[in-house]
């Protein structure tokens, strides 16, 4: 209140790592997130929402970097004063871990198998940086309680859709498959038994896209110096087995093979074991589905090569890439790499109940995937600001606001400018807003019984030589004396003829 | 992994006051969401989401209960050994804190009136208690940087046009509407002038609906002792001001009165002071605005009894009410009270800049506008589930993945069951998810080119008595063998013809 003793001002500023989103962005990334959804309910998924916070014992740590000194959670003890509570609780880092929770906890009365989608933000207590949020909306996508690879493959399909429905081109996403179990197997040929070590083997493979077979290879050995001078220490494995994962990771290299030539390619590589075997067995089970569903072989493809990071995936592990050139901010090209992936995790309800339960899901990142969009050239442009109405005199205000009433009963956005400035200011805040057109009703309008509409999306377009001006004015004069009765007809005309290509506005 | 040590398992449960939500409830949450967002977009205001996180000085300690002692916000510090920064971060615990961070900080660069909705969840560190969580989801309405009343009116009618998108009737909510300054001017003139005095005056006429005047009285005078004993400290204020506020509340409690009626008798109940006139003043102007906008007198009515407890209103203020008979759990009636509320708020962002920005705005609470269409008889119970295609054979699997994309193909949400149980099993797994029908493809139908389709809506209005079983058998039958062919047809059929009330499925 004004008159309170003032305390030293607060600088307005968001906390490291977090960041705000608006208007136009935000309304495509939830687009996004909206066609998606329709996507999954179509398959059947039902959408539910977990708490921000879970108790720290239940939520886990299976973060894939824990590694690193700054991962981390964001975690509170409860106030222990209030009934002598004082259980330390934590913000999810994923959908995964509340999923597992809420399997767990309410199992007996859930529809089984339980297939649910979920979206919203997740936290990470990291150290941040240029385009790493401490905060960002991930979508996810589980099955609960079957063990069939049939789930799998539904999962996998059906995020294949999701990222057509998102807005990329069929050729411009790829789905890549594989099994954990295949590891498992090679490791149980290998000798190699120390979960440690075969994690640490597992996070090396997973840098193949990036480091290729070379740098994989020391960090499955005995280590590997980066290009920074940074050490890091490898999985210790034996030259055998190392030669081994060679093998079996070029095994099916050769471009164009389909997935069941790549698993003849891949059972043919050495010994992959019991696992191995059961793993192809699974792979196989996948690929029928797949077919049956008629994903293409284009859409999905097997590939040994990959893993993901994350501890707790048991079988099929899935990856989404973006089949682009893509070029960073100084125009160089880049991969874009992963734009979502997931697997199956049999042990992660477990950790509540001691009984295994067959879980299988698939995520993605949304900023990551609008950032996708962007790069794929399939970002929206058509997000519009509402028409705005000018005020020049107070004494006018009813007639305004009665046209922007009689706009939007007409379902055209619109709004009545409300600040305090002249017109010229009240123009550039039209455009600012993406405005399609402004509406004057100055006095000498409203004394006449007419209106002046003022067309900006024809005005942006003359400005940006999309068209032919002469013919093009002709056709769409910038500004418009009708009579007042033809207001919505007049600007229904000029929103819908706005599907010609006009630039969008910052 | 499963070849982990195991650590002692956890309990699966929710943090105290933290709930889940699941399937048909958060899909009616989410589409009620969505219509009062596109009611606002249809007004020209623009989405934005800020972080969960504020810094603890930028959120500042604006609750309403701050002086119950478990009042409070989640707050933690940021990681201090991360370059040498240790501030105090807090959840936010509403949407216009966060606003007025996010406008002080970006003011040069909004288009000015800034109109923002935003809606997602906000927590506070309560006690919880039976329909009390610490994590509830908001949606707001803001103007930014407009002192005129035509601004309150349209967030008012905007509020009240919100109502309707959401599915309240037009006679079951109203909106009333007062001006805080009117206190202010009944306090200058009455010579109160500390203002932790007015603030605890302003929170006793607060309680005006639930105590009658007899406690509101009480609460501006000595203090009151409440029927479970406990004592609360009154205002202190003397009898001849009490007076007057009692003169003024009961000003305007004849039923009818008009808007403009309501100014007159408040304007005739005693010395209001410079700022009472300006109250009037500002009023009288919002109501002209209304009726420019065709706001009904009964939608929008003014009432000297409003003041909201929050310490930031500055002038107008709103609150919501759902004017229905409404009863509790055991069947006794109770008033619903608020659905929602705001008011005008011009020195929230001046506690950044120094200088004050005008600002007004509305909220309610997303589970409350819930509960409150239930109360209302207006919740939605046409959320159906996926058809549910039933799995016999592992061998024909072909089949029944073949069925479920056809059918999703043309637009109808459809799943393969993919858990490992029987028919029977299958048959309850389908009623539970609400499945308006199952897809049978037996070795039988299969061979024969045929498929048969179980209606369970058929089943479950027959089961409720709802339609005359022989009549109705004779229309729609519970089961039907259909040419495979007509698999498409036949279901949009079904679900077509389900618009008859069928009773919703738990």
């Amino acid at each position: 209140m004004s008159d309170q003793p003032l305390s030293p001002r607060p600088e307005a500023r968001n906390p490291r790592g977090f960041g705000d989103r608006r208007g136009r962005d935000l309304i495509a990334e939830r687009r996004l997130i909206a066609r998606v959804s329709a996507v999954y309910e179509r398959w059947g998924f039902e959408p539910l929402e977990t708490p921000a916070f879970e108790y720290a014992d239940a939520l886990g740590k299976f973060l894939p970097d824990d590694d690193r000194p700054n991962a981390g959670v964001f975690a509170l003890q409860d106030d222990p004063e209030d009934e002598g509570v004082g259980s330390w609780m934590a913000l999810r880092y994923d959908h995964t871990a509340p999923l597992a929770r809420y399997a767990a906890q309410n199992w007996e009365t859930l529809p089984k198998p339980f297939r649910r989608y979920a979206y919203g933000p997740v936290w990470r207590n990291e150290k941040p940086g240029p385009g790493r949020f401490r905060e960002f909306v991930q979508c996810d996508a589980d099955t609960v309680g079957s063990d069939r690879p049939e789930t799998d493959a539904e999962i996998i399909a059906m995020a294949g859709e999701g990222l057509i429905a998102a807005g990329l081109a069929p050729d411009q996403a790829v789905i890549r498959v594989s099994n954990r179990k295949l590891f498992d197997g090679l490791f149980e040929a290998g000798g190699v038994t120390d979960p440690v070590q075969r994690l640490t083997a597992l996070r090396a493979v997973d840098k193949f896209d990036r480091l290729g077979w070379e740098g994989v290879s020391a960090l499955l050995g005995e280590g590997r110096l980066d290009e920074s001078g940074d050490y890091t220490k490898g999985a210790g494995l034996s030259p055998r087995v190392i030669g081994t994962l060679e093998a079996f990771l070029s095994s099916a290299t050769q471009p164009g093979l389909d997935r069941a030539a790549v698993l003849d390619a891949v059972s043919g590589a050495g010994d992959l074991g019991a696992a191995g075997a059961q793993a192809l067995a699974e792979l196989s089970a996948i690929d029928r589905a797949l077919s049956a569903m008629g994903v293409s072989q284009d859409a999905v493809r097997f590939d040994p090569t990959i893993v993901r990071g994350l501890e707790y995936y048991t079988g099929a592990v899935f990856e989404a890439e973006l089949l682009l050139p893509t070029t960073d901010d100084k125009g160089r090209p880049v991969r874009f790499g992963s734009i979502g992936g997931g697997g199956r995790y049999d042990d992660l309800v477990a950790r509540f109940t001691g009984a295994s339960l067959p879980a299988t899901g698939f995520s993605f990142g949304v900023s990551r995937l609008a950032a996708a969009l962007k790069a794929a050239g399939r970002a929206e442009t058509d997000v519009r600001g509402p028409v705005v109405v000018i005020v020049f005199s107070d004494d006018d205000m009813k007639t305004y606001l009665d046209a922007g009433s009689e706009l939007r009963a007409a379902g055209i956005a619109a709004e009545v400018y409300l600040g305090r400035a002249g017109m010229k200011a009240q123009m550039k805040y039209a455009d600012r807003r993406g405005a399609p057109a402004v509406v004057i009703l100055g006095g000498d309008e409203i004394s006449a019984g007419q209106v002046t509409i003022k067309d900006l999306d024809a005005g942006r377009a003359l400005a940006a030589n999309l068209a032919d001006n002469a013919a093009w004015k002709a056709q769409r004069p910038g500004q418009r004396v009708v009579p007042r009765a033809d207001l919505v007809s007049t600007l229904r005309e000029i929103i819908d003829g706005s599907s010609i290509n006009v630039p969008p506005v910052s």
